[in-house]
């Protein structure tokens, strides 16, 4: 509406220049017949699967700081989306990106695409479009996989007695967030919160095996009780001794602290799920409690109490 | 980062209230597997079929204005991204919406979602899944259509001397802007530009008649423009008197305006598309010209001159 053809770069050059990424798209990759450049992009579905797709937008200064280098910036607002198709037992096919910049600067441009792509590269997700306007900095990510028919992992599976997983320790996102807003720069904490890493493959090493499923964004506490209401709202008792904690990420924070970040920080990205009887626990995997019918989540203390908790963890509109 | 468990209306609670259309899901589409919910959405792609991916994302203030209608920015958002569908030949199957919104206003939000929903509901596509966050008014749309496999619509198989059409006339999206902007808030060029109308029906009765196509959102010069490099540099002739014009809504034009507005107007979401040799003319679609093999577009006028034209129209980073 308000564009003009005299810019130094327009949207088709940007595009060209930064989110043409060959290696990708000649690759691994048969299913992109056509990628960016038309209208719409082309692509092949695998035979005898389903589709999984999720998209979700961050903002600077709301999902990710003014300060965060652009490389991290689109290394991070991928992982966000490929952590939904990890949830789900997806193996990723391929994903479009809305990016709203509030001026062409090159250097940043390029940091983005690269931290982007290492990610994508990693994954096995081609870019195969979407668009660039000018406006406060927006990162939209459309992200899909795919799944052996009726094999997605979902929220709604879990069931009585069935045990609570973690894939791995939760604090450590919120816990970089608090620590960058002190202006620390590095350390596993700031690492885990500039590059959450998404577990692509526990999501497909899981299906058949787990009950339910759901990437950490909002806290255990919130993402469980996601997983409780929609199996029917059943409830879950927790061991405390069993949450896994990683001393040297959550080293400076007293033992409430470290209780309150494991059980509600959000952007995690680890995935927690139920395991249905007689299936093993996966590698790496850490068993943390129970589902049980009684709705609400308890808490079995290292003191031996058993206490309830509060159900709310992050409930974002934001 | 910054959200907060007292906002009056969580993000779950906004989807389910606004976004879950259980008529669209529950109804012509059995693709659907599982709608808004989970962590994705899992779809059923249509054997045989290909699949197309657009993303856009609107801006207020840049792709519309602060003061239009919520139900006309539902309405507006959506068709942006079903034009794309049109121009690929594809039939429209799901479609997810990233929404970011200032505030939680539930009259807006009431208005976006019946806007979206009546162009969603005509066209026959879902919605599946998507996020509301918290910031500067966006709409960000990915959204996905079939077609069977090796007959989308491309850009790049357009050959010399094959004629050039336009699915309606152009000119009446920029010309309603100019009106909005002074102030004006009824008639037809004001339609056009606040409810686009994607030519979907065109775009699949022109699955192997067309040998390339897409759907004018930066003026038919710019657009042509696309539609010529991609098919190997080749050019064109553009006959005058065939440009199709609506007198009643480009009533208060003088001529030269008529034919800036025709030719280089924006946001007119018609399909302009270059027929193979023997292919008739589909109803109501109008023959403006033809390929030429030497580069650059040229315009036969009404006084029987031959002219280049420039080929710039809007080429946006915007």
């Amino acid at each position: 509406m308000t564009s003009s053809p005299d810019k130094p770069l327009d949207e088709f050059s940007l595009i060209r220049r930064y989110f043409h990424h060959d290696a990708q798209l000649a690759g691994q990759d048969d299913s992109v017949v056509m990628g960016p450049g038309d209208d719409a992009a082309i692509l092949t579905p695998p035979a005898g699967h389903q589709l999984v797709m999720t998209q979700d937008t961050s903002l600077e200064g709301r999902h990710f700081p003014a300060d965060m280098a652009a490389s991290d910036v689109g290394y991070r607002c991928l992982a966000v989306n490929l952590s939904d198709l990890a949830a789900m037992g997806a193996e990723p096919l391929w994903f479009l990106l809305s990016l709203t910049l509030p001026e062409v600067n090159e250097d940043w441009l390029a940091g983005f695409s690269r931290g982007m792509f290492e990610l994508a590269d990693a994954a096995g997700i081609a870019l195969v479009g979407g668009d660039i306007t000018r406006g406060p900095l927006a990162v939209s990510i459309q992200a899909t996989g795919a799944v052996p028919a009726g094999l997605a992992l979902r929220r709604s599976g879990a069931k009585s007695g069935e045990r609570i997983c973690l894939g791995g320790v939760t604090g450590a996102g919120l816990h970089g967030l608090h620590l960058w807003q002190q202006g620390c720069r590095h350390g596993p904490a700031i690492d885990h919160f500039r590059r959450p890493q998404p577990q692509l493959s526990l999501g497909l090493s899981l299906r058949g095996l787990a009950s339910a499923c759901i990437d950490i964004s909002d806290g255990v506490l919130a993402d469980l009780n996601h997983v409780l209401e929609a199996s029917g709202g059943l409830g879950a008792t927790l061991d405390e001794a069993a949450l896994p904690l990683d001393a040297a990420i959550l080293c400076d924070c007293d033992h409430e602290e470290q209780r309150r970040l494991q059980l509600q920080g959000g952007d995690d990205y680890v995935l927690l799920f139920t395991l249905r009887d007689g299936a093993a626990v996966p590698a790496g995997c850490h068993v943390i409690g129970r589902v049980d019918a009684q709705p609400g989540v308890r808490l079995y203390s290292l003191a031996g109490e058993c206490r309830p908790l509060s159900a709310t963890g992050w409930r974002h509109f934001g």
